[in-house]
């Protein structure tokens, strides 16, 4: 079971976040499921805010790529916890098809496929071969309520 | 008839905005239509230019959330008048799949979710529960001829 | 044959980049394939490093829109670079469905649209109408590796 994997790592899955404004958290057209774009709250609060680059040369009051790395974990995890309110377990995950990573940062950072792979790396300990996807990862200048990671998933169900 | 929902609520299906580039404004694949990044084009002028941030304590000239909010309906309304391009009326629309909403900001604006709702609280008064979508929101640095907003849509249609 | 028609517009197919983390450069799901987002690697190395911005008033070291063209231009054949990578030949490409272009660039710059069309023109020289492909162009403040331009493509096979 999936959901047994994702406690064997040390992870929990979460409660689905409540969309932060007027849409809803997961959308299924076919076999396909669209997630709303999650940031890193964990119960409720939300743990990483602020711009990544605080290990450049000019870094500022900011956040390191390994803080980075664990923004997009819970991410991703609460993309998984979108896409289970509408499924029955995850194992009706066929596969991760695809991850955009929208990393908040300073000018001139670059490491934002760094930053992906705590997201990237955790789905495939979790799905093995049917965790890999393809995916994009940009900076952005700004995300809603400063949140250092925004990533939104599409899954295909069985 | 979504077309006179849309007029009861005071608003006008536009005509589709050209494409400001080598690319067509809508694609349809199997019954799900992506549109191009549409932009706060209204009868021809983009009415929306320059960033968001204005409401900000260090705001410098720039639009306020309400007028990224009224931007915002302005990209949505774009949207559906280039699916309407493909598709004999609105009311083929099965359900508004997915948004993503670009916002021109800057640097600390974190107020993206509230632009967004522009868009999506204006999607779900026209289409109910069918108009309710995910979505994700981002700030970005800069937009195609300084529009404060680019939203992209994915339809199901019937 | 698409790929010989590469070759008559004076383009070279390339090899898929190999992904530059952990994820993989293409997914197939029903007949749409999403690619991962391509920079503008070139034999292994990145060609166009920087922001857009060096033909503004207040220019700075960088690229110009020109080269930001032609960045786009490798960004579009390295995605069909991907897509080759799971199927028989590039004439199994129904149509091209659907490109995000990433433009990183400095404030202030609006000309996302004329660097998002090297892809776009490219597309339609090499597969006529069915390269005709709804698009969004954003700028955004960083990208991997410091890449000029970043795309991802979503294409339908037979």
């Amino acid at each position: 079971m999936i959901e047994d994997k994702i406690k064997e790592l040390g992870f929990e899955l979460p409660e689905a976040p409540k969309p932060v404004a007027a849409y809803v958290p997961v959308l299924k057209v076919d076999n396909l499921i669209f997630t709303a774009g999650q940031i890193p709250f964990v119960k409720g609060e939300l743990k990483y805010k602020g711009k990544l680059g605080k290990d450049l040369p000019a870094g500022q009051a900011g956040l390191t790529i390994d803080e980075g790395k664990k923004a997009a974990e819970v991410c991703a995890l609460n993309c998984l916890a979108a896409v289970r309110t509408i499924i029955k377990d995850l194992d009706e995950i066929e596969h991760i098809v695809k991850l955009t990573v929208f990393v908040n940062c300073i000018d001139g950072f670059t490491n934002q496929p760094q930053v992906a792979n705590g997201a990237s790396e955790l789905l495939e300990k979790i799905f093995g071969g049917k965790g890999k996807h393809a995916r994009s990862a940009v900076g952005v200048s700004g995300l809603p309520l400063d949140a250092a990671v925004e990533i939104e998933m599409i899954v295909k169900v069985k």
